[in-house]
């Protein structure tokens, strides 16, 4: 599970749009859920888009699938769309508000066409969903 | 659970996008869901634009939230969109496919942002997890 | 009088926006308004395309003018914008609301250039100048 | 009622898109409808845009409500759209053709938006259904 | 055969661009064709764009290849479009009139790229090449 | 008719779009079919752009219609354009594969305006459709 | 001849754009050459866009045709396109600088249309050239 | 400092955006500020789009930088933009909202370019320090 | 003097928009104006990009000049414009029509760039107009 | 206060652009205009976008204002401009070079609609009034 | 090795951009490059698209690589891109100047896409590291 | 050299797009070919944007060239852009793609206007081929 840019300031960033929820508490409630699942999880987050391309590059042979929030890398990072590509995990993207209500330029994510699919607008929700995808994508198909 | 159009033809049409289920076996499998999570689920499909417009009015003060897969009509349909909006429950998008990954007029969706958010990209699994979505939100905060 | 998708919804539908009479009480001042200027007049509602084109076709002989809030169909049905250039009767778009001042794709009509005129945000007084548009434009000119 | 630039030449002004009636006409037949009405009504045209700024801001405290042709200005001035909204009385834009229906220049209004509603395409019958629409807007509520 | 929306006016609609023989006529003029092709040939009309997606459904299994000519849901039915690739019928698309001369909005299809091609601005003779056209398509290569 | 640049390489080249017969099969074809029709049939091919132009302005005055499969110069050739629409005979665009199914370039064609209709998409049978296309345009209309 | 914003201050505005001649060589030379034509001439210039527009409709019945160069309100003043197409005079307009090789936004002028054609790039020779064209415009044609 | 349209109505107009300070208070601290920095003033404000235009010519020769807060004639007044440019003066444009948060079209300035710098956002505080950057660019560098 | 593709069909080619002066009566008064002139011309046209592009190369040396209405090669061809870029002639380009006034395409010129100056719209007057001033740009300054 | 990448160079990064004041001596010129106004300042420069981020982050609860000038990342890192909204200090941009005249990617901000205002194009002086305005914004309104 | 329209002007032409060198010397440098290479090398440089059509496809067989500089034709010649396809001989594209520091037209390809690679920006040297591709591709892999 | 993004990765990553040569195979080639060339050769590879912005400042004065693949940044990274415009080297852009012929963001590069020249498509023989190029430009010209 990868956090990206100020979603370590979540609760406390404009809370009408992401929540009050803090990533503390996002990340308890997704140990929770993995454990129900059966999946073991590691969470980074990051502020730096490098950073994030490291860990991506380190999830290969370590993880199964990768659940991404890339946060406002999500618009213009296509180093992490290319580590996504080449790593070849499947890879899921989470956002916590409905970014097809937002902003127009928050409409368009480069990182969207490497995943295998989306969940957006559920606030905390949104990541336990995504792990559960994650968590499907990840296992042997049957 | 709205279904759009096309989405009858499910197992038959383009598996290699959609997936080999039918929409038989995907209603199967949320109609379990919805019992695990304790809610009714009503599912409709069809083809004309006017009926999904006429189902969702008719949601009104019978259901607490909508999960639809607008199909096609994801990509033009403003009377649908209005619908949504104009009865105001909270409503879930679904999608099969990676909307993202595909042609550039199916990245479009003028209904998303009437919805709560948006699950899509993991076959049949997305109507599950949209369903779990729409649950929530049905529910008192709290 | 042809009222498009989700006018049926009319008062209870985002009030702020379409205001809070009802399509029934619309209609009543319609009728009063063609009792005045002395003129017939047929109403329909319908959230379905096709339905709308059947009407705006079965006009042709019997009515000497069509007005027409087409709703969301404003912005892409060239079906009805077609069976309108087809029946060339005259016709009058009208719109509770100032399309102008709401999203950006509310400014795109394919309707309004098969039209004469339009009418549009003045709430249900924008039915009532339309009639009257339309009653002068169904009058010999002279 | 404020009249743009070029609207002093109605009538011999190219007939076949204006109409063959002179400005002295059109105002002849205001001044019946506003004693119909039983408004108040005084006219001004000028081809120089910052007149049209000066008048709109005089109406401010002096009128009730603003009915206005703004013509050419109509596609690009902002100063006249500034005025509009910063004197903010209820106006009403009116066109004596049907700009859908011409060049695609004319097909955007930076007016429209600070406006309540317009009525556009009915020849002098729109400075007539925009005075009644305007004397409605103008009068208390209820 | 599929006729699309407003062609059921053939012939008493816009006869400058459509053309003076009606529907019934150039039905006629196919039932001729499609007996010296030695193929079976089922016609229907519609105005309602659900009808036409059921009507290219119901074809599957049905026959060898679907003729069409969507009228306006060309430029806009993306549920028309997955209709055609949903059923993989080979697909051919006519139009009466000349497309590419016509307005700017009318030289997008949105069903052309599902089609195996196209025959456009012959008038009646269209619908008669576009069957030759799907006649050899049907038949096994070789 | 008219073979415009690199189709006289057609049956070498790309064969899995432009198919395995070459020009002179085509042509072959072309001359049988222009028989059955009881017309007469020229054909050439250039690679130059100016040979074409020439070569539509030498079709005035000898021949009643002209076939082009512009080829490359669909796309940009406004000299072929300008040249068919100043000898003012009878055009028929002919292109042997869906262009529109193809790169978005392929979907912009300068020359269709001018012409009369188009064939496209069905391989050297849409050069046998447009030459009938064509006869049927040279004829006296009646 | 109609000079448009801050001509006046030819010879002293960027001298490598306009060339050093001021405003009143240029009308001297047009003088000139106007004697040498045999026709009447009269200059205005201003600042001001709806003297502009005023001094267009006062040549109407005064006039055979008009030079004009709208300088920068070539880019907006449809108010001034208006004013031309409403008198209906021949127009030709001049530039002295090639517009064509300038910033894009001087590209494109609203004027062209609405004139018969345009001379520009030849700085003080351009008012002269579209002189003499504009004496051929206003003599009987044969 | 010249003061563009609809700017004598500061202080009445739009006070969420436009603050409360009136023209005369903004032209009062203007004026504590010039002579703090030592430098004459001299103001003017204008509706009219020539005037300011007139306005600009005149500084020449008169003044030694010029401040201007172009309103609405910002986003499409090449006139001024051209006259700013012609007298060469260093200018300095002000604007007392973000211009960058609010409406798309607002974010455009054709006067920009011509000007050595902006200072955008501050209220009546954006005015001071224009002047401070404008009585910085009239002083001999060094 | 360079003439373009098509121009050889001058006088029968759309004489509605070119005229009825033939190509032929064309060059006869240019060579009367060019004696006017005092200068020497001569003439070649060709409906061959690539002879254009060599005729312009061989103009280098041989004339001081060149005057070329570049018809359809005017929006796309860049070869004659890097070929009068090259040769470094002051050159001027020609119309007969206004292509101001015709299809959105024509409004593109990408010659015109590399040209000192234009006259476009006043049928072979645009000829003559054009020698004049190519004979100005040729003379030595002063 | 916070610079941007490349800033660091500052003196000797194209300084004809830039101006030849080093960094060191922007800093201290801000050193004594802070200390003139009687704030607080600290200084950071980074080429890190992540670092940038940290730092805005860092300064919530330590400062009551951020001057940013963003350098490169003002046109497309939106991760600093979440960063600035998530913090909720009055933010000012601030801008050696007047962005406007540049190449047009420069011209869009990412940064400025969620700073107050912008100060741009006057060298080093453009940060000693980014810093005033900045003063002004964090004093108590009153 | 193809040299495309008004290289035969190379050492002449623009020397700024292109530099000094003559085509002569390129080609010198060229054969002495292709001698160390160990390759056969012929050249042909042409000013007609028709002409390099030609070349390209005679090329096939006689030939494992083409080196080819489309000059102008690059930007716009789908002739030339779909004879490259067509032969299906690796090619490589080189430019003499860095065509994305030029005009925003030379920045697109229409060549590119059906090219192995691309050389550009090195004056001859662009010649010398094409022809060392072209042969590295040519020879069998391995 | 400076590698960018994702490259550490090559051999592994997407091997059909971008080879099965590892970084330290590319990287041995390179040093061989340097050794022939008799140049210094240091390379550096980073998934962070700041520290290639670093890498490139440190680069003044110790190196006389830059060869650079900037990976994904090669896309959005003005940063890196600025870094290379500001220490003033010549650049050598190189990819081991043909980014001509892949996704239309790849085709639009930030980097390739400040740096002389690009090289793309042959893999790792793009680097031994930009290597010599920037050899050439370190080299004082003669």
């Amino acid at each position: 599970m990868i956090h990206g840019p100020n979603l370590n300031l979540l609760g406390r960033r404009e809370p009408e749009v992401y929540g009050t929820a803090t990533l503390e508490e996002v990340d308890r409630r997704l140990a929770e859920r993995a454990a129900a699942l059966g999946v073991e999880l590691e969470t980074v987050q990051s502020n730096h888009e490098g950073e994030i391309v490291d860990a991506i590059q380190a999830a290969a042979g370590r993880f199964d699938a990768i659940v991404i929030n890339p946060g406002a890398f999500t618009h213009y990072s296509i180093a992490i769309r290319d580590a996504l590509a080449a790593v070849g995990l499947p890879a899921v993207e989470v956002h916590l508000s409905n970014i097809a209500a937002r902003e127009p330029f928050r409409r368009r994510s480069v990182i969207a066409p490497v995943c295998r699919g989306t969940v957006a607008g559920f606030g905390p929700l949104s990541y336990l969903l995504g792990l559960e995808a994650a968590a499907a994508l990840a296992r042997p198909q049957g």
